[in-house]
């Protein structure tokens, strides 16, 4: 029975109280990404299966939810010899907000302007292991910007993140700041050959996981020498200890020697950024094959995962349409600044609270239609007002009217009519007072 | 290439103007909701698959879009000897907000208090034909009364359904109201026997779309007799002509006999009504099988599609749950009413425009940091701004301003900054000024 009542696996259902903490994050990093002129847009939850597939390297395909093809075309699929599993579905759920984002940017590029900055705050859906914090449905508040390779897109993005923390009440985040072009530069240099770049790049992304210990173990499976990876892992150790962004910058530079366009790529970056808990960290790998340029990600305290992420992606839009048009991005999770925020009490009281200012008790069959219209009148002025749904003892209505959490209970019998009167109980103070019906504006002020 | 980039088949892709008119409607429905006391909960878009088998009849079931198993399982089902389309999913999309309510009622009842009046608006996913006016995923914006049998819940679900119409600018709608048990006793009174009875309501239910003569032979084909079906088609025709809902009912409780709970309860619901554009429609049958009591449908105008429709569950939670608890809702679809809004004008012009105030410009490498300090300087004043994200030619910079419909165009050059000081220019007057910078808050008070 139990399990027949449960959500599916990873996913949760959101009461009222949950829903409410949720919209009062959204609203927020709405109005910053707003701010900023991040125009809303939507996709749907379903993409064609070859929409997704090969654009989140293998792992990423693994993860896929797949949806079963219907009729016809599934029958087909079934009666071949071989059943493949891709041949079986046709459409997938939305893994992220990017890949759709750059199908829509390919299809739309008539509609819209040369220079687009949208934001899309939707769920997604992963077939990951489920485990604390981590769910198969959860949301991203996603945005980027089209059309521009100026350093000025990054800095902004720095920005914005830096607004939506604070607003929410963090002072402890840290945005730190790569380049793949960069990553691949130092990689080279220490010997990685070309073809095993992207391993040992891959390999750096767990070094928050693992540790140096277990980069070097995952390199030399990779087939990297001990010495390339030990001379790769002394250097970016010898950054790590470094605090400041200058200097970490001249250590690359000495490192890589000064001519790449990534070093120039990312000095531009630094120059133009304001934002003080901007941290570069040369060890930052991204897992997504589908970064060209800057990568970032932003962490809060000590909690070691974070709890956003983001890059340049130049060339993902080509994948979908004939030129390839440049693009920056960024993503916050929203289901772990939830998570944080809960943590630390970083909610406002009324950011949780119920919404209803008053009840309207039902005294009799005969009284009812009065209460209905009683609580019309109310509502024509702003109030939120429930009517308790049926006849009941009064004193079961009032602690009905607390437990939801009402302000006033305005009470309607017999006499209050005949008096063109209403009773008026505030649940906080326990006073109750008789007020005539054209008073009751006033006193119901909300 | 084209269909590569295309949203899935029977989806859509929302651009920021769309995003815009669907989020004014969605507004104006939450605020009315809320004002009644409805509280907003959500669920996930995933749901285990057997907690959809069997809720929405067999053609119902035909509709849910299936989700593939993963790994080990897929492996095991695809072994079998004969195999079972249902054998191969485990998950299911959500096909409407009304089944996962169900069970979250059932999950957390210990979490809820007894009456519960929830809203969840959300999109659904069916696998049905794509055709004009008809998505594969749509959004549904249903409320939902929970825990009581009382009339005051049916009158009050007529009052919110005035109310968000009202609130969203139409006039000429109508709520047909008619009763599952009465709907039931009329189609026995004209001899039809039990097992046939759902038969015939189902046949009723194609009215609109195919007139009486299409019910009859509907009817026929099932088995009913023609007499017992003219009968019946006779007094559906009848009543229909009678405008008054007094005069339907005196009809109604003449031809079935004045005996039946099902009556009262119509009579009581009539009486507490106080919704002008409520019409009594002896028809009107609704084709989901989980129906009990009071069945509600809303039209606009003569178009022949309804735009929402609900009605009196009170076994659909038992099937979930041990208790049965009575549950009354309505759901309005928010794709109908997006469409005869857009066709009647009914956006106000501010529903629709961009969320940009004002656009910097840039003017070199060396001052592009400058832009961004200025942007932020406005933002921290409440003021949405754009800066212009790379060095080119002014007057392309100001033509972009005015085709994403920014208001002003702040332009902070050489000479501006060596002053302290800022150009403005009105994209709607073209009149251009310097002000200085500290004036700059008052000029675009917004």
């Amino acid at each position: 029975m139990s399990e027949r009542i449960q959500p599916a696996r990873g996913t949760r259902d959101f009461l009222p109280e949950d829903i409410r903490r949720r919209e009062y994050v959204v609203r927020i990093i709405r109005e910053v990404y707003e701010s900023y002129g991040f125009e809303p847009l939507e996709t749907p939850a379903i993409e064609n299966l070859e929409t997704l597939l090969g654009k989140y390297g293998e792992e990423g395909n693994q993860l896929i939810f797949k949806i079963l093809k219907r009729g016809e075309k599934l029958r087909e699929a079934l009666q071949a010899e071989e059943i493949k599993e891709n041949e079986l579905a046709d459409l997938a759920l939305r893994y992220d907000l990017t890949v759709p984002f750059a199908r829509v940017i390919a299809n739309y590029s008539d509609k819209l302007p040369k220079f687009f900055k949208r934001y899309q705050i939707q769920p997604v859906w992963r077939a990951d292991r489920p485990a604390h914090g981590r769910f198969r449905e959860f949301y991203q508040c996603d945005l980027d910007a089209i059309g521009s390779r100026s350093p000025l897109v990054e800095a902004e993005i720095f920005q914005v993140i830096r607004d939506v923390l604070e607003k929410l009440g963090f002072s402890d985040f840290e945005i730190r700041l790569n380049h793949r072009e960069v990553l691949r530069e130092v990689v080279a240099r220490v010997g990685i050959p070309q073809e095993k770049q992207l391993d040992a790049i891959i390999a750096i992304d767990k070094l928050d996981k693992v540790g140096y210990e277990g980069v070097l173990l995952e390199m030399l499976k990779k087939g990297i020498s001990n010495a390339s990876a030990e001379r790769l892992l002394g250097f970016l150790r010898s950054c790590s200890q470094k605090e400041d962004n200058v200097e970490i910058l001249a250590s690359v530079k000495d490192f890589i020697g000064e001519k790449g366009e990534g070093l120039k790529n990312l000095e531009e970056i630094l120059k133009l950024n304001d934002v003080e808990q901007l941290k570069l960290d040369v060890s930052l790998a991204r897992g997504l094959d589908y970064y060209t340029g800057a990568i970032m990600e932003v962490s809060v305290g000590d909690l070691k995962s974070s709890i956003g992420g983001g890059g340049r992606y130049d060339n993902l839009i080509g994948m979908f349409s004939r030129t390839p048009i440049p693009a920056c991005g960024f993503s916050l999770g929203l289901e772990r600044i939830l998570v944080v925020m809960q943590q630390r009490r970083l909610f406002p009281d009324d950011a949780t609270t119920s919404n209803i200012d008053v009840m309207v008790t039902v005294w009799s069959e005969h009284l009812m239609k009065q209460s209905l219209q009683l609580a019309s009148e109310l509502r024509s002025q702003g109030v939120r007002v429930l009517v308790y749904p049926q006849i009941d003892k009064l004193g079961k209505q009032l602690r009905y009217a607390s437990q939801i959490g009402a302000r006033l209970v305005c009470i309607l019998g017999e006499n209050e009519i005949a008096e063109g009167k209403v009773s008026i109980k505030n649940l906080l103070t326990g006073i109750q007072e008789i007020v005539n019906r054209d008073e009751l504006k006033e006193k119901l002020a909300v």
